[in-house]
């Protein structure tokens, strides 16, 4: 059987995130799964990356399925292209080795989270950015940000209750950059757990606000606990930029 | 009577465009007055630097309406953004001097044009710029660019028939940028006609795919005839961004 490795781009607005529900049509992989398996005519399951949230977008999602179709992979892109509706998009189609798996494969992934910094609505960000009228101190941040850096256990920073997996990630780098009133946190490490780039957030917003000491990180990381974090901020501002292999 | 000023932004996808019309509710224009009528407590005639078509966004349509209100200008810009649906947003509320006029006093205006240049989709411009999957010779493109620079009338590129108003404009500055496969056109100039940035946008793209000669510009001016120009490129590309006073 062939693997077809996809590049996806979506917008999250729309719909109830990545994974596949019997409840929802509305799935970014559950229209894929539909549309591939009509695409192949045969049954076809599609393995992401990861999952994302509902209303998180996407630039660079990865997936793969398995296929007997013996479609090219430009056909497989045009005909994917001409069915899926407007908010997704595959952007590659490459046929690769029997075993690579989107998910068990990836060495890391970049996450984006913006935030629109100012009182003055902005109409084309609604969708793309939290609107944040406090003033942040961006120094602060990025100090605060410095000290979550690392391989640590990140229990404190997800919302999962179960206790089996494991909670230790690495993170890499932070970045903050400020264009006008447009703050733009990159996040790359080599896994996040659930929510929490979101909480990493809600974090660091609280210690641009002045609400947090920016040296405070390390003590909450050790309390590795859900409660000593901020709050979970809104998923319209998150987007999936880049999976690693 | 107080004669208030609003700096306006809006995503034009879903309205027909700026101008109040009878038979359609759904207008930049018709949306704000009659919100301003409620605020005010009387009738209120807003009048916009110029229309903008059905589909075409702006980050800073500038309009003004007399009122006897005596509400602030920090009470007006909330009253109204609370009201307002989330693609139009007021973004500066001023009082200015009885004589100023959005229309008459605009010095100016400032018109991008975005262009996502490949054939592979891109999910977050797809309301913002027009997918053109051709490959594009920018040179060209702007040595056409500068042949349209200065005072001229530009009767070739406006689709009004009818005879009277004059079509002379003044453009000062074509720029074109590239960032990756996305290209943005920049025009400035004194005002523009009717239609006038998507028939250049039109002519320029025609240009650039090597249909037409940069050098023809001077010509194409001099034949005052429509149908001597490029075809008029969609509106969802069309953004109007500055009006200068």
């Amino acid at each position: 059987m062939r693997n077809i490795r996809l590049l996806i781009q979506y917008e999250g607005t729309r719909y109830q995130g990545w994974q596949r529900q019997e409840s929802s049509e509305n799935t970014i992989q559950g229209r894929l799964e539909k549309l591939l398996s009509q695409m192949c005519s045969e049954k076809i399951e599609l393995q992401g990356s990861g999952r994302t949230d509902a209303g998180v977008h996407a630039m660079g999602q990865v997936a793969n399925f398995h296929t007997n179709s013996s479609l090219s992979t430009e056909e497989m892109m045009e005909y994917i292209n001409s069915y899926l509706p407007q908010d997704i998009a595959v952007i590659q189609v490459t046929e690769d080795g029997e075993r690579f798996h989107s998910r068990l494969n990836a060495a890391g992934k970049c996450y984006q989270y913006r935030v629109w910094n100012s009182a003055v609505p902005n109409v084309f960000l609604r969708r793309y950015a939290l609107e944040y009228p406090q003033p942040l101190d961006i120094e602060a941040m990025q100090k605060a940000a410095s000290g979550l850096l690392g391989e640590h256990d990140f229990k404190s920073f997800t919302s999962t209750k179960k206790g089996k997996k494991s909670t230790v990630r690495r993170i890499d780098r932070i970045d903050i950059a400020q264009e006008g009133n447009l703050l733009t946190f990159t996040f790359t490490g080599n896994g996040f757990l659930y929510h929490m780039v979101r909480i990493l957030m809600g974090t660091l917003l609280e210690v641009g606000e002045g609400k947090r000491s920016p040296d405070s990180m390390p003590e909450l990381i050790s309390a590795k606990n859900r409660e000593a974090a901020g709050p979970l901020v809104p998923a319209k501002g998150l987007i999936l930029k880049e999976v690693y292999y």
